[in-house]
């Protein structure tokens, strides 16, 4: 473990780029074009021996030719030059080394496999450490450092691992639709020095992160991933999705980041054991980095749903008790709130409750999720917006911003975590994908938690909440 | 049974509205403006003895002064009012009843219970056939009704049954901007006399409808349920979400729908018997119904997986089998074709392909796929968009619809279904998300079946390809 160094990987003073490119469309040109559009504040270091500038910045020939000390140098050049970059960088004092590029050990080739351990010993020997290769590198907004220009500026809690580089940025961008924010994501691809393992421990100590979220495919280091799992997870939520569990996503995990993927079963038993939450997919590791980030940990497994109509009420009862997410009734001074304002309805109204039973009753099912919240019977909430009825009425735009508006109101008063129900925009109609967007906009921007279906929140919420 | 009896029900050709209203915010005024906006060809006649005119049709004091034959009475009246209606139906020679009137069994009250059995036993008496209480009642596009006027005007093949009102609307919503076209739906609700049973015998023989889909929370009659779905399913696909499986469940159907909610697993016993599929979740209902509908049966289990990076390669591959699909690997013509324009790819591509090693090969995950379609080595395809590479690179969207013009294109001359996985548009630009709502767009309009990530593409091809 030398994690205690990895400060300069993430938060660089000056950073190098071999194989700068003036083609837009290429990756010697993104990472430039990334670092001029994150307006970052330190020395930037185009190398390319036949261009004057890139992207606004002076070019080098070479990494020498700066004259400089460079505290990340990333490489876009063949495989077949990396070599020769890692010994720039021992004869120039790089502390980090980014190999963005691939066709290593990945390919299954001889040769590759070859270069590759050529690579790592070379690198070993000169004390400089590798992220990748095969890997888009670092996305770091605090630090003003991303692997793609177009990725969102705000940063926050949300720290990011993941072995392949198009998931990396999948999770990234929806993740942030989603109301993430990030500090540090690392893609490094076939892990050859800088491990996961590695990244988690380091991850632990990291002051700006609080949530942790990464995706696996295979390890090369067992141990040493668990010793670094162990550690982030006794400090922060740590949610895993462990890829290629089957035979055939092993083989293709295998010829894509040459990474030996485990049995299923291990790796469940072994993420457990280190405190760990596993996903089974992509989405369920978005649902539970949206509900570890943004809402307080549930100190329990009693639930409170409201909204939606009577169909809404029984699938919602079905997916939290699938979850184990127990569904006590309405608590004494619930049912006496509902009895004073619609007596007929007092035994009626029951938890999950049924907005549609409330037409005409003065009550809402937002009003009672309020009681509930603050009752003491209840340790988590689900609010189901139910936006197809909004739909369906006149001024369908201003009732259901009204209603959400409610229901941010209730949430930010309510002293238990209260996630939202607001399905994807699977509509036919412009008008109506815009207004269901930009409700969840006002929520993301309010820092709330929305899940598209009630099986989702229910999952994420029967993993956070105690067992 | 007596299902040979309802066509009138679906296509009326006269309607009444009892309790039809000026007041644009209320079931009584949607109904008929419901017709309006259609263009119901028949005879409408809006009653209330207050108003001279509702949505441009003459309004009746009673059903008795407008002097027609009345195929089909809609109720929006207090319940207390209904057996007056189901007597003046019997007096007019009216054959089919639908009361959107709630307030009965599912609330639970004794003399609600007792009203509801003198509906039943009266319009028993008199030969009117009930469907509701409680239920939003019928959508039919061909027949120019619908139980909400903002519903779409195309019709199709596929028939839903629903026993909660607000599902029966979030399904055919959803279901809509997903491709699919509906033949008839019906939200039965406490479904007194009109059982799910009868409507599924009646929908076996109906030649409008290819799939069927249905929301079942519990039931009175539990043999004919399973006689109709039996009959039904011997006949065409028929998709099943058996809602209130868990007690908590139960608890809230039977106050929402007054229906017993059965054991899940005798639940889920019963419907493999009788030859149907089950969904767990609305989202599993509408990935059958899509699947069911706008994709050729699969004839095998062997499934071909292309584009998207590495990442999604591996998660394809897990998801895939983890349905007990099987991924076989590229068979010779496919690996001649692939050593022929790249050879030192030969023994790198595999099934499923991952699109990012391609890069610069002259070679498309969407060719390599066209070549596995038509390989016999394949039973059924998917294809990953992987739409996020593409938002990252300059001309994101003439890229981006150029592949899915040839993907749309390789799907048109494929011999084998193919499934496009193309993301929710949980996007925080405007720009990125009318651009996947438009390509998704162009994939609906072709008629092919499109779903938000590939565990759920599995899901509905692990269910629908042979054991």
């Amino acid at each position: 473990m030398r994690a205690e160094s990895l400060g300069r990987l993430f938060s660089p003073r000056s950073v190098a780029v071999i194989g700068a490119s003036q083609k837009v469309d290429s990756a010697g040109h993104d990472y430039v074009r990334a670092l001029r559009e994150f307006n970052f504040e330190g020395a930037v270091y185009p190398i390319n021996p036949r261009a004057k500038e890139i992207a606004g910045y002076r070019a080098y020939p070479s990494l020498e030719d700066t004259g400089a000390s460079v505290d990340l140098v990333i490489c876009c050049i063949p495989a077949n030059n990396v070599p020769d970059v890692v010994e720039a960088c021992g004869d120039t004092g790089v502390p980090f080394l980014h190999i963005f590029s691939g066709r290593l050990s990945e390919t299954g080739g001889t040769e590759a496999v070859a270069l590759e351990a050529t690579i790592e010993a070379s690198a070993r020997t000169r004390g400089v450490r590798l992220l990748g290769p095969n890997g888009l590198g670092i996305y770091h907004p605090a630090g003003r450092i991303a692997f793609r220009p177009d990725l969102p500026r705000a940063s926050g809690s949300v720290a990011f691992l993941s072995q392949s580089g198009n998931n990396a940025v999948e999770v990234v961008i929806r993740g942030s639709a989603r109301g993430l924010r990030f500090s540090k994501v690392a893609n490094y691809g076939n892990g050859l020095d800088l491990t996961p393992g590695e990244l988690l421990a380091w991850l632990a100590d990291d002051s700006e992160t609080a949530v942790i979220g990464a995706y696996i495919e295979g390890l090369a280091d067992g141990r040493g991933f668990y010793e670094g799992l162990k550690k982030a997870a006794s400090r922060k939520p740590v949610f895993i999705q462990k890829a290629g569990r089957s035979e055939e996503g092993a083989i293709a995990a295998a010829s894509h980041t040459a990474a030996l993927a485990g049995e299923s079963a291990i790796w469940s038993s072994m993420l457990r054991q280190a405190g760990a939450m596993e996903a089974h997919s992509q989405e369920q590791l978005l649902d539970l980095m949206v509900a570890g980030s943004l809402l307080a940990r549930p100190q329990g497994r009693r639930i409170a749903v409201a909204g939606g109509g009577g169909g809404r009420s029984v699938q919602s009862a079905d997916a939290c008790a699938s979850q184990g997410l127990t569904l006590p009734p309405l608590s004494p001074d619930v049912t006496e709130y509902v009895t004073e304002h619609a007596p007929n309805l007092a035994n009626w109204v029951r938890n999950p409750v049924d907005q549609s039973i409330l037409a005409g009753s003065g009550l809402s099912a937002n009003a009672i999720l309020a009681k509930m919240a603050s009752s003491g019977t209840y340790d988590v909430g689900i609010a189901n917006v139910g936006e197809e009825w909004f739909l369906g009425r006149p001024n369908a735009g201003a009732r259901l911003r009204h209603a959400c508006k409610r229901l941010r109101e209730t949430i930010a008063t309510s002293p238990i975590p209260i996630a939202i129900i607001l399905g994807a925009t699977e509509l036919s109609t412009e008008w109506q994908r815009q207004l269901i967007d930009s409700v969840r906009d006002e929520f993301i921007e309010s820092e709330l938690a929305v899940f598209p279906t009630i099986e989702r929140a229910a999952f994420a919420l029967g993993r956070l909440a105690p067992q």
